[in-house]
């Protein structure tokens, strides 16, 4: 805590056209966390409490007062950057989980870690379905629409509030989430033709809706 | 389709300075979703895949083409403003979702819907902890923190992923989710101080890691 007060004086008094990063002691087997907004923070809270070791680096100097409050290690320090990335440790990592939630900024820090640390597996946050394929294209191991699962989880809650019965909102959710899933990796190959990815939607959705209908008429 | 290609027409035709809307045809147990970004799209297909009709608003005319693609009725339309609400018939509507992800304009929805239409159950989605209090201020009968969810699921596979184990790494994040549920709650009596919200934030980080760490210590 006392070093990163010292940290946060220095990088608050710094000269602004001087860039700065912090010294980060030597750690093994660690996690890196890229981007501490309202998504990294729960990755970084879940790792607190189970004392899994992890170096968060955030450009934003506020972050580290919410990082502080449960005891967690943060640097200042844009994880676009190559000295950064070096500072954190990467090449020992047990993974970089990239939870940056502006696309460019993301990508970026994706596309330096594969290319200096391609052992290092790589975990992404997605802000939609378009960022979710060109994490593909740079190989991400695992990638998440930061937006999809709340979404699942109150439309869930809706089908069982107009009458649906709890678990058919569940099983009901649960197909959709897993044909989506599917879709999204097939869409891939066709990232860039909007005619095929809108004639992708309409199928599954089409899909979904006579296999919803195939249910109720089994159950007559 | 050939309606809302008519209405599309209009929209873009019409003078800048005169609102317009659309004509909303007579509907019962409906359900009303209030914009269609990401997070109102999945409710929306969700609920066209089991053929449970629904009212879309949006007042971006993009989103119309999305919706046409599974056969989704939607209309333009501001639902911060009162005449929308009533095109929309929220009066007999089962609930209205709320899934616009600018803050104010969110608020300025619910706390209209609740004053006109206070018999109908509403939903809404969460930018973050501060909007959920302002929701929970207005009597919302559910909320959702849109990243919530997914930050969860990745936190879950990272913690599979460094050796937790599939059990114990569902059980850590369901345990989490569960307390950070209830603190958020517990907080809403003091969501405007900012010392005791970060004083409980320490506290739960602090309870949550004993916890884990009784565990371990069982075990041994």
């Amino acid at each position: 805590v006392l070093l990163v007060e010292k940290w946060l004086a220095a990088w608050l008094t710094r000269p602004a056209s001087v860039p700065t990063f912090d010294e980060i002691p030597e750690t093994h087997s660690h996690v890196v966390i890229a981007g501490l907004g309202r998504f990294g923070q729960i990755i970084a809270r879940v790792l607190a409490a189970r004392g899994i070791p992890f170096t968060a680096l955030d450009g934003d100097p506020s972050q580290i007062e919410v990082i502080r409050r449960f005891g967690g290690r943060v640097y200042f320090g844009d994880a676009t950057r190559p000295e950064i990335l070096e500072a954190a440790q990467v090449e020992k990592a047990r993974a970089v989980v990239v939870c940056i939630s502006r696309v460019e900024e993301s990508l970026k820090t994706v596309e330096l870690v594969r290319r200096r640390y391609p052992h290092v597996p790589v975990y992404a946050r997605a802000r939609d379905r378009a960022h979710a394929h060109r994490l593909m294209d740079l190989g991400v191991e695992r990638i998440i629409r930061e937006t999809f699962l709340s979404a699942l989880e109150l439309s869930r809650q809706v089908l069982e509030d107009v009458g649906l019965g709890r678990r058919e909102a569940a099983q009901t959710v649960q197909m959709f989430a897993e044909r989506d899933e599917k879709r999204l990796e097939a869409d891939h190959a066709h990232a860039a033709d909007p005619a095929k990815l809108a004639e992708s939607e309409k199928r599954h959705a089409q899909e979904l809706a006579e296999l919803f209908e195939a249910d109720v008429e089994k159950r007559d």
